[in-house]
């Protein structure tokens, strides 16, 4: 099965959304063993909807559409649906319902705008919202699947999950698709490629290499499709490819597309450790990485986030003479946060980060991006490494906390 | 000029990458006028890349493409323009000393698949990469532009800004096009469509009304584009209406779609206010937002995340007794948190929270998504609010952000 995603908006066209439904869907979709063709981002004219429509009816047969249910004015796909499929809009009992149910549990006030959402295409059937108030269309025409859903994620997510998958479950005729990722962590791009480039040009054609880098992370993605082969076997053979790669590059990945976060987490409570942070130039945002992890709780116990002179000195008892003498954003002051901090929190784990997360507050001597990152272990011990990062003032956080998380998982694991 | 944006990548078709580029894109050529129809992402095969191409041509007078000009095997991106503008692969000089230079600098060996990242299509102008090795190409064939970028983003955005968009510039007969967004703050966006429903029915055709729900906040966006009137002429026609819109919504908005924590840290410097906050369900995501913000040391000064019962206790000098009493999702817990480290880290403003940020931790009593956000004031006042909010464990904990940044912004304004 075939399918297009449409997303319908104005505000996708000029980039005041990032369109991160298509990605949910693509990803989703492909576990279904569904392939997603193409990603179609239009505005929302009525005759950009219905060339869009017409054409993805050609290359697809199933099209799944997000946006414009909204009640305001700027939301016009159902009416346009309801005109492609040439039927009206007719009152939906259960959407009904579902709408003020919703809105009596927020204490909402129901207006007119809220209960015409429940007006849907006499054609399709309607999908119930169980995050919101615009229900879902699902019509079979032309011999293509159409769905029609909101553009909230959340709202779109749930309606998939708990319906849509469903339904395209028994219509969907299966054949073997598999993909392993592998996230390698510290290894630039191109070096990757070169050291591991006998093993890409050994595949067979049904199996494809891809390389998706993020900062300093590159995941690695093996997809195999065929007909010839089961999913099992397909799997075997990308096992037998990834146990290649990972001979050549040592530790320096894990399995996954996990977050690095989960990664660690899991490595903590597998060894009933606890972990804290210190945190200058991150600001909280290694912490908050670690705490974006459901359960989370069971390792992480606290940080102190020591931003100015001030709070280093009165929370983490920095020498004040050293401050003075070498500078926040040195090797001794890293070094001295991560071993008081592991004390004053408790912890069996503790990192530190220091550095100019820019773009301003650049020297000749300590440039933007210069990063000094610690970590304390439960011996007492403390290492630090000396980074300098590129990018802008958030990439220069996000690279700061992937390499501290990666020196933290390393160190678990030794 | 209308403009086709074209992403190549299976990583975006199988979700594994968010499409951030087509939004960058989309906001920067509205500013310059031109407008973005449609976006369409693609797989990286020959067919469908050709595919693109041609349809693109057909609706757009600018045509830009992104991705597919890795080192790597799965780009193919170049070869295929070669193909489609019948012409051959030629090394270019600047692209070659450039990759050296960049390779030089962080002493890595220089590969072949990194020198033949310098081969162009003959009928193109080669555009320099400032911050990577693959070069851009720049067409103008069959009475199209065409410009292809490398799909990483900060190497994209920095050829867009140094390059491309002079070179558009020129081509652009200009009509007049005017945007200006305000944010809401507080206001569901239903209620928000009611209560301005009189205003939206009275504006012209040539001024359109957008709607952008982002877990607590709605942006609002006025458009106006007309060949009749100045860019001057529509943007007194747009203050006039959101004018209209602030006598409505009161003070629950601000200028722009700036961050709430760009907005906050302004007030901040303005009033000469530092800021510090005592995390709990948030693990240190209200403090990284606070200092996304480039310039935040003039403000922020530090943190204490207290994730549990000890770092409570032992960091912020909470009553043990209270909080075996009460629990740490309190209001007593959360006003004292905010209480005491307003002392401790002497600062004017101190953000407290203590909730339950999910998916696992709820009871009867205290379900998932119930936080009380605490904010000390330079008084030594407090006010605590208690919210229980919906949705994802990063939905809940953003929304606490929002929230908590919200009642920052209100507080120093009055």
């Amino acid at each position: 099965m075939l399918a297009e995603i449409i997303t319908i908006g104005d505000e996708i066209l000029i980039g005041q959304t990032i369109d991160t439904n298509s990605a949910w869907l693509g990803n989703r979709l492909n576990e279904y063993g569904i392939e997603v063709i193409q990603i179609t981002s239009i505005n929302d004219k009525k005759s950009s909807i219905i060339k869009a429509l017409g054409e993805a009816e050609k290359r697809a047969d199933l099209v799944l559409i997000t946006g414009g249910l909204g009640p305001t004015k700027d939301d016009i796909t159902k009416k346009v649906l309801a005109e492609y499929f040439e039927c009206d809009l007719v009152y939906d009992k259960s959407a009904q319902d579902n709408i003020q149910t919703i809105l009596k549990r927020l204490n909402r006030e129901i207006l007119q705008i809220n209960l015409d959402q429940a007006l849907v295409p006499e054609k399709c059937i309607a999908i119930q919202n169980s995050k919101g108030t615009a229900p879902g269309m699902y019509f079979e025409e032309n011999n293509t699947i159409y769905v029609s859903m909101p553009g909230v994620p959340y709202e779109m997510r749930a309606m998939m999950e708990n319906d849509i998958f469903k339904r395209l479950q028994s219509k969907n005729s299966s054949y073997a698709i598999e993909h392993h990722t592998i996230t390698v962590v510290g290894i630039p791009e191109s070096h990757l490629a070169t050291s591991i480039e006998h093993i890409e040009n050994s595949l067979p054609d049904y199996i494809k290499l891809a390389y998706l880098p993020h900062l300093n992370l590159v995941r690695l993605r093996l997809s195999a499709k065929s007909i010839e082969h089961s999913v099992e076997e397909l799997s075997t053979q990308i096992q037998e490819v990834f146990n290649q790669i990972k001979m050549i590059i040592g530790d320096s990945w894990f399995e996954g597309e996990t977050r690095l976060s989960a990664v660690v987490g899991e490595s903590l409570v597998t060894n009933e450790k606890t972990i804290g942070t210190i945190e200058s130039c991150t600001g909280g945002f290694i912490a908050s990485k670690l705490t974006e992890i459901p359960g989370s709780s069971a390792y992480f116990k606290g940080s102190l986030l020591t931003y100015d002179y001030e709070t280093k000195v009165s929370l983490a008892k920095i020498d004040q003479n050293l401050l003075n003498e070498v500078g926040a954003v040195s090797k001794e002051v890293c070094e001295m946060m991560a071993k008081n901090a592991l004390d004053i929190l408790e912890v069996d784990y503790c990192i530190s980060s220091t550095g100019i997360a820019g773009p301003g507050g650049g020297t000749n001597e300590k440039p933007v991006g210069l990063v000094f990152i610690g970590l304390a272990k439960p011996d007492g011990s403390v290492m630090v490494e000396k980074c300098q990062f590129y990018g802008t003032r958030q990439q220069i956080v996000e690279r700061t906390s992937n390499k501290a998380l990666d020196m933290l998982r390393k160190a678990i694991k030794s």
